[in-house]
């Protein structure tokens, strides 16, 4: 049997309005998020210090909602299919200093401030590198390069044996 | 009859590898990006200088590889079902200073300048803000407000009577 703590403080509930002409969505007061045909809503993340993009995710009406009344990214895990409370693992959770929504409110921005894991200094990619844009492509030829010289934790040593979240 | 002038530096041609392991995706130097069912991949374009996120567009494969090869950010307009040279119709031209590409290849980050328009101040957004991404919601109560206190242009002015690409 476990025992339920009362909590004085329940989450307000977050209204999304209903969709209703261009002006409204573009202009308004309203929040009203468009979700596409698999229920999500993309979503840019960036270091509110740096302004570097750490990751883009997606989410769900769940999601969004959780990340809005904790104030911690909350995010749809395609390849898990499932919430994806970020940080919950691994100890790396994005603190949220502001959400943005943008003009036809079909993607968010998040600027966070990252935590260190236990095993791992502030990062926000499952492979080991601060970012998730780690590398770049060089114009005109297209050839890869490393933007981040070294990973700043062991993925093995924060996610042990948990699948490899990246599908071909 | 028209005319065909000589181009004496025709581009290069971008190799997309196929994707062959996680490893090769996520820590190899081989171009491999990853298009969704509908042929596309996300792009989160940033202002170079200030790290603001501009905007969140989708490119297909002529648009990635357009982009490589001028150093012009080009997208797939969804709402048009076109190939989109943005600032084509504003002057609003996003000069990439540095492409991106994350962790499982399904994402782009564009490092832009922006230009002005002959109309325009320099900005992203077709509402006339600078940034898509003009309004923020609240955490807690997820009510709307505006990051951005004016517009820039005037979209009247810059677009006239082109259709609004918002969908509902």
């Amino acid at each position: 049997m476990t025992t339920s703590t009362p909590d004085t403080h329940p989450p307000e509930v977050i209204h999304f309005a209903a969709r209703t002409s261009i002006e409204q969505v573009e202009e308004g007061h309203d929040l009203a998020p468009k979700f596409d045909q698999d229920g999500l809503i993309a979503c840019v993340t960036t270091d509110a210090t740096s302004g570097e993009v750490l990751m883009l995710g997606y989410m769900n009406r769940d999601a969004l909602e959780k990340t809005i009344q904790t104030g911690e990214a909350h995010y749809w895990s395609r390849s898990r299919q499932v919430l994806w409370h970020k940080g919950a693992t691994s100890g790396l959770v994005q603190r949220v200093v502001e959400i943005r929504i943008d003009d036809d409110q079909d993607a968010v921005w998040l600027r966070v401030s990252l935590s260190a894991g236990t095993y791992a200094a502030p990062a926000s990619c499952h492979v080991g590198y601060r970012s998730c844009f780690y590398r770049t492509i060089e114009l005109q030829t297209g050839k890869i390069g490393y933007a981040e010289n070294a990973k700043t934790f062991d993925p093995k040593q924060v996610y042990g044996d948990a699948p490899n979240p990246t599908i071909l």
